[in-house]
């Protein structure tokens, strides 16, 4: 080694060795005959004391150079406590600058120097140098090994599944591999291993995990990415209960280990229809209040009109209480987010000793009821359940990020999904989850036959996602395994059975040659991440992340390719 | 959980406890009134006894059904010592068959029974049931444990590069991914994390590593894949010696703990020259002798003309001695493998108490020299260097695959590879490692300008492999950290500014910020397993693996894609 140690671990037990230390120049401090350079690496800061023989090599030395020193220990009169090693010094006798940096073309050190984030993602290999992202990416490294000592510790197995993987249909869009050997097809990268835990099942490991990387060529929102890493898990002979026991288990050893925060279990658990009914959300933020206030029976005949004819068709009435008086402009935001939804407008009023403004004057026969709710802004809208849930549920939390309230740490589960759920651009059902989701028991017999698309919605599935803070971190199910189930479901997905068998064929196979009742979850690891770190961006807990639009800066990707490697390929791009 | 105890764990201590077990029936054993059955997970194996209340059941039940037993633990009158769970048996009084299986497409647990490869690709998740297959996916998870462990303790941190990269030149063939965002451009899925894990090292993390999946679109061979794992390590402030002392402390260990064998180190050393010249090969099999015998002194002026001729032409003469007389038939195989590496024939005679046959007559000059070898079959060559040595060095290989004596463990560095080798394809220099890899300090003054193009390919690098068994299972280099050097190697490999920019740039402009000397290695970690396994093939160490000609037979891929996403990809097949 070039080193004998790092910057971070000489201490004054270490006085008067001789010791070669090399790393970056952190800054360097000249006093005409002396220098005083902080050198750094990944492990800590060191003070070296350069003598006037060095000064024709530091006087024009730029900082984030690397060099090496070689010298002695010794102790510093000055003692720095704000460092590991700051009872010592290293007195150089040697000196050689390894690599000499170009001024830096971003700021890394300072914090009250912004840089953009396209320069950041231009520079990683630079931006990677800031202390944060260094934790970050420990931190990681730290929930990786954790999550392999746990899953070791229950018996489960790590097994790699394949990258270059059959194209399947139903969710996001597959990124595709065109085939040289095989020209016209195409592999393509999979958005899941969810197919191959299955069989994975079948063929007898009963508990398997993996750290993987998934794909999904989706349209980047600010805070998704093309590939992400996902915490894969299956288990046979298992129930729902189990794999959230395992799941709890998981959560709260990072939690404990890595953030010393002792997580209260089991976790608190809400279906559904109740997430959605309170907070307006499948995902909610239950670290505040501001619940969803049921309103409908008061509106019926109140003589509010425009409330009044949404109910008569089968609509219901509810509202949020903001705990402040919203200014007009603050009032016109949330009308924004009901127009987004779809609605005309929001119906508002301040409470106060008595109804103010807005519609005040409409609800004045239900007031005395509204007083007891408490003070502030009263948002109301009317229509049908789902909209009006998830509209005011949106301006729950606009509101929660005015005010503020989006903080602490809130844990639970979300349980009792859909089956189905209606898309309206294909007007057809869709998984609520995916096609292999098992449904609850009740409603099971005769395969859903005769039921109407209303009762087919109604179905609930043993389906569950993991909630922290308002973000979904994990989803799992347990599975069907039974081939005739599964191929209805199929059906009822308006998947016909030749594109089935096309696209699921192996799995229908496997369910032939005895298959264990299976359930398993999958967490999105950069979401969690980013959630125990309180980070802004998934991008800040990954070391070379596509930006906001899908490319890659530093590598300046994608680039065009080789026409040699297309022609060889067979395909032609459109332009 | 369905089950309270897995089929391996129920010992004499569990009698009288009563217990739920669930597994596949791995046999069943019917007597009138009775049947026992072996209820089979990854665990092991338990019998469970059957009365005559569930008759109905069982006298139909196929093997590999899957099956719920619940009942009491009794003391088995008989025990089987051939089984863990061999002292006890469970009395059923539930139970219920969870999945039926129809009769298996290929036998998986006798294996007197042959089936194809491609069967048991096809079926993998039947496959998969092998115990074979099973304790190799343990193997696998076990080695990967240890892996992590070491480098944990090493102060190591792993961290994930990005699968959607840069198309990159040089070396084999990208696999592209269309971008749909940016229509006409590509991803290319990474051949290895080199330049990522370069930039890691600019970034501070002094020790990286990572296991991770790697992609090359080669035309395969009998034993490669599409995709396949790495054991991927850089390291900072280090020299060869220090990466060799990591890899072989964690080769080592793996060794130690897996198969329990304690490897002798340090590892043996040679270099690439010797290996070439001893063993006519840069991955030398050195369990065994048979080592190519130099000749070139002795045949320049024996009379024997045409071998003078090839000595005359700046040749030389070398051979092996095959400790046997080999038949005509044997001979012409060798012959064989002559005219493969492009020699009208091979010269051959046996060695016993005189020289007979073959060339007996033109060596009887210098058969004094030649019975001092030894006795056998003598085989010669004359021509290049490079190429009489890898001729026979194949010629060596067959001949200890016919003797049986490819036995035992030999693991040894290879080190001091050339820089560059010739291409004849590209008539061009190329790199003997990669365009990364740091020369040998030597001739580097002056940047190489007015060397010949001999003395160009004299020239060694800080290159080096891990050679276990014949089979190249790692290999490592210490990597170029000056931008003038890499520039010039570049320039030295065609590669011109423009290309080197658009392709390599972000490391270029990286060595301008202060870039620590740095170096790694890589291990190939499916080879890897299967030489440790002693596995014919890397297949039986993937889970699921591309055949032999990379197709996926479970998965059915490649496979069309749909016309919508090819439409909005912007991309056109050819047929």
């Amino acid at each position: 080694m070039l080193r004998s140690h790092n910057c971070g671990e000489l201490r004054k037990t270490d006085i008067k060795k001789r010791v070669k230390l090399a790393g970056w120049v952190h800054s360097l401090r000249s006093f005409g005959k002396k220098a005083f350079i902080d050198l750094r690496d990944r492990h800590g800061i060191t003070q070296a004391v350069l003598g006037e023989e060095f000064k024709a090599v530091y006087s024009e030395l730029p900082r984030e150079s690397v060099v090496l020193v070689e010298g002695a220990v010794v102790k510093r009169k000055q003692p720095n406590s704000a460092i590991n090693t700051g009872e010592i010094e290293v007195i150089a006798d040697k000196f050689i600058v390894l690599s000499k940096s170009k001024p830096l073309p971003l700021e890394i050190f300072n914090p009250d120097i912004k840089t953009t984030e396209e320069k950041r993602l231009e520079y990683r290999f630079l931006d990677l140098r800031r202390p944060e992202m260094q934790r970050a990416m420990e931190f990681r490294f730290g929930a990786e090994t954790l999550i392999r000592q746990y899953m070791l510790l229950k018996d489960f197995v790590e097994i790699e599944t394949p990258f270059m993987s059959r194209p399947t249909p139903e969710g996001a869009r597959d990124f595709l591999v065109p085939s040289r050997s095989f020209k016209g097809k195409f592999w393509a990268l999979p958005q899941s291993p969810q197919i191959y835990k299955q069989l994975l099942m079948v063929a007898g490991f009963d508990k398997y995990f993996q750290i993987v990387r998934c794909f999904r060529d989706e349209d980047l929102r600010a805070d998704r990415q093309y590939e992400f890493t996902q915490i894969d898990i299956e288990t046979s002979f298992s129930e729902e209960s189990d794999i959230q026991e395992l799941s709890e288990g998981l959560i709260s050893l990072l939690y404990a280990q890595l953030l010393g925060i002792k997580l209260k279990r089991p976790f608190k658990q809400m279906s559904w229809e109740h997430a959605i009914d309170l907070y307006g959300s499948d995902k909610p933020d239950t670290r505040f209040g501001i619940e969803l206030i049921e309103l409908t029976d008061e509106l019926r005949e109140s003589g509010f009109k425009i409330i009044e004819k949404q109910i008569r068709a089968d609509g219901i009435a509810k509202a949020i209480l903001i705990p402040e008086e919203l200014t007009r402009k603050e009032t016109k935001a949330m009308e924004k987010i009901a127009k987004d939804y779809g609605f005309p407008g929001v119906a508002w009023t301040w409470i106060q000793k008595e109804l103010k403004g807005g519609v005040a004057e409409q609800l004045e026969p239900i007031k005395t009821k509204l007083k007891k709710l408490g003070k502030g802004t009263l948002l109301i809208l009317a229509g049908d359940w789902a909209r009006v849930c998830e509209a005011l549920g949106a301006m729950r939390l606009a509101a929660a990020e005015k005010l503020d309230l989006r903080k602490g740490l809130d844990v639970l589960w979300v349980t009792d999904f859909p089956l189905f759920k209606w898309s309206q651009e294909k007007q057809r059902l869709q998984s609520g989850h995916h096609p292999f989701t098992l449904p609850k028991p009740e409603k099971l017999s005769d395969l859903f036959e005769n039921l109407s698309e209303q009762e087919l919605l109604d179905i609930r599935s043993q389906a569950f996602d993991l909630v922290i803070n308002g973000t979904e971190v994990g989803g799992g199910s347990m599975r069907i395994t039974d081939k005739k189930l599964q191929e209805r479901i199929f059906e009822l997905l308006k998947i016909d059975r030749k594109t089935a068998k096309e696209k699921f064929g192996m799995l229908l196979k496997a369910f032939d040659y005895g298959v264990p009742p299976h359930g398993g979850i999958a967490f999105g690891f950069d979401r969690l991440l980013q959630v125990m770190l309180g980070k802004d961006s998934i991008r800040d807990v990954i070391a070379f992340p596509k930006n906001k639009v899908g490319r890659a800066l530093m590598e300046d990707g994608p680039a065009k390719a080789d026409q040699e490697l297309l022609d060889e390929l067979g395909i032609k791009t459109g332009d």
